[in-house]
């Protein structure tokens, strides 16, 4: 029997639990699951015989390393910042683990002594990152087998509502971390290489600088920049790329409309407003705004921001309620993004039946023979429900298949790495088939933002 | 015979060291200055009499306390991240010591020492912090004695070109650091209170959303908002006011031209450009817009930012020459800040013969027997020269004369302070106006934002 622990019982577990239930039989698997909640633990562990909940505080030393020295690999599934603790103890134990997190400066530091013990630490197995590393490399490694060479590659992301249960104005609902999506692209400026020339986008102009993506049968996306897309030119070996854009997806729309809140400066997690637990939503939205003792909080907003009344960017903000003075923010020394974060959850949290839908467009542009060419690959992954969400499925999935590959030695490469590798993304993409994510590949015209050759 | 020591032979030390020199043999002075370099501080000894320059490196701790022992009061007109070692020594040694820089968290932590000794360690005596304080402080003081209760104080200073030396489409020219003026209003949203009201402005939208000032013989002003208004609340105890509001100066057209380099991210400082050393000014320009193979430029920027071709902030940016292709950065390693700084210093730099000139305009607006009035105060000082500018003057004079009158024990008050109480503020004011430094005021009607009391 071998025996698997899971520590962490959050939103993106039950595939994964799921995955090693459904195999604990023929992979003769036992899975203990870790959480600092019982219950929680409990609810995902459901009564499977296979499968044990235990109480697990990572801050408590000897109860994690009791549990670690128990189980024969570690899958964590903690926010990222706590990974670190559970490497050292996998360290000192000598036992494998699989993470869906980037690899932080101090895992990173983990990797001679992880190779000394041939263990194999695997992060960013996830969906983003993860299925975007895997199925990239993939066709990166294919072109360059067939002598290409890679001039271009963009990569675009994102977790959206799925369109049977896209009921708002915004087509937008929040399927993951709320948070981060309201302060999503602050901190310095997107960076990112077109034709050869570094482009920087400001914070205060990202939603205003999308790009549109055409994915078949759902209709058009749009994406904005990410802040980070040059740290993949090494790590993917892009050195001598033109072109390299990672992108955020939207459907069409939602950047314009959300720009209102980036210019008024409800986004902003930087500083507190005074009295904000007494602020109404209103009173919020009127304290970016000009004083005046006779404009309404409307026309001042809609004269700063000039946006006409026909406009469909006034209904979407109207449909957030806004301008409500009634409805109070009851937050005490909040930031703007975080009263901003709880006006969007009162609109965007998902319903009870609503599905999730995890959308992913990868262009590849490369010579070959003097010629040029692309292939573009998209995935599209619709949740099942609100307990299997496409979310929960592209991040469990990779995860609990490359625990139970490295457990049967069919990953075998030892050190902390993140799946780049032919030996990891190979068989994962192929068994990820069998559940429904697969990328659809497409050659098309190169599309090049430079056909003529122009230094621009 | 009485011994000054002045520390740091900047910019802005010319005319308070003519100050003490003028008064040397009735004053029965000594004045010391000592620099880093001593070319600088022989340059101001100017072969006078009673005036020594010495090389004093401040973090060379035996001759700087050689020194401060050596004198009867100190002077520090260094960078002011430096004066903290100063004023220990100071304290150690029994020394008053007068700066013109805001006061520090350290510095304010000596008070009860400085107390206890019986010394004074007098701040913010320049021009902004300096005379900005002591003029409103006056008003005030004067205004709350008559029994009447501030409601509305705004406080604006610029450090701007003297209409005779205006000669450039900004109607500007550095005066002073030109970094700060990169970089002002970064690090934060404005914050300010307007008829009981707080307001936020973000960064981005900082330079469009300014106020007009008119001063008399001198014509229209603009004024964008100071990060901090809200600090002063406390400091002239106005904890009552309906409106605080302090800002900065520019002739009118200055914030929206300078809104193009802010929008276009061209004022960042948190990141490093690649290849900045090679880059042409043009090809900054450039990677602040979307490639384009066929577009040029100037197009992409004026469709970008919805520049008209007749607009005169099309001619500002001409004048700048920000898409010459051959002009090279030559700053490797270089923020954005940093390269717009040397674009701007090409054309922004005085030339012999020009001249400087400070602007100050402060309302007060109070509640007196029932009724509501306001006085305006407006102050214009312009420079001789480029050697006794105004900024030196402004900050100069008020240093110079505080010094002398805590050696002359006019002021007594012990502690580290600023120049807000009517011991300090009265003598200074009054000797300032001597030299021409003098505030116009005028009853006007009460502006206020909210004449009938309407919630907003």
């Amino acid at each position: 029997m071998r025996k698997i622990l899971v520590i962490g019982a959050g939103k993106s577990t039950a595939v994964l639990i799921k995955y090693f239930q459904d195999k604990s039989i023929s992979e003769d698997l036992h899975i203990t699951i870790g959480d600092i909640s019982l219950a929680n633990a409990k609810t995902l562990a459901a009564d499977h015989p296979k499968t044990i909940a235990i109480t697990l505080d990572v801050f408590d030393q000897n109860s994690r390393k009791e549990a670690i020295k128990n189980a024969d690999i570690i899958v964590s599934m903690l926010p990222a910042r706590f990974h670190i603790e559970v490497a050292k103890d996998c360290l000192r134990l000598g036992k494998s683990m699989v993470t869906a997190s980037y690899v932080s400066k101090e895992m990173k530091e983990l990797d001679e002594e992880v190779k000394k013990k041939g263990l194999i630490f695997m992060n960013e197995i996830g969906v983003d990152p993860g299925i975007d590393h895997m199925s990239a490399m993939q066709v990166i490694d294919r072109i360059r087998n067939q002598g290409g060479k890679i001039i271009l590659f963009e990569s675009f992301t994102g977790g959206l509502v799925a369109p049977e249960s896209d009921t708002n104005l915004w087509n937008y609902k929040f399927t993951w971390n709320p948070r981060n999506v309201v302060v999503a692209g602050q901190g310095g400026a997107a960076e990112f290489l077109q034709e050869g020339a570094y482009k920087y986008i400001p914070y205060h102009k990202l939603f205003r600088r999308t790009e549109f993506l055409e994915v078949e049968n759902y209709g058009r996306f749009e994406a904005y920049a990410n802040r980070n897309s040059l740290k993949y030119q090494s790590i993917y070996g892009l050195e001598d790329i033109l072109t390299l854009y990672r992108g955020t997806i939207r459907r069409v729309g939602f950047s314009k409309a959300w720009n209102i809140f980036v210019q008024l400066g409800m986004t902003a997690d930087d500083y507190t407003l005074a009295n904000s637990e007494h602020m109404s939503y209103r009173d919020f939205t009127n304290s970016f705004l000009a004083y005046s003792p006779t404009d309404s909080v409307e026309l001042k907003l809609r004269h700063y921001l000039k946006i006409d009344q026909d406009d469909i960017i006034w209904d979407k903000l109207l449909e957030l309620d806004i301008f409500n003075n009634h409805k109070k923010v009851g937050i005490p020394n909040a930031t703007p993004a975080q009263i901003l974060q709880k006006i969007l959850m009162d609109k965007w949290t998902l319903n009870e039946g609503d599905k999730d839908m995890i959308v992913m467009y990868h262009k590849f542009g490369y010579e070959l023979n003097g010629e040029r060419k692309q292939i573009d690959a998209t995935m599209v992954s619709i949740g099942e429900d609100q307990k299997y969400t496409s979310m929960a499925k592209t991040v469990g999935l990779p995860v609990a298949m490359a625990t139970l590959k490295i457990l049967n030695k069919e990953i075998t490469s030892t050190g902390v790495q993140i799946p780049i590798t032919e030996e990891v993304y190979a068989p994962i993409l192929k068994e990820l088939e069998e559940y429904g994510i697969i990328f659809n590949e497409k050659e098309r015209e190169y599309l090049g933002y430079n056909p003529d050759g122009v230094k621009g």
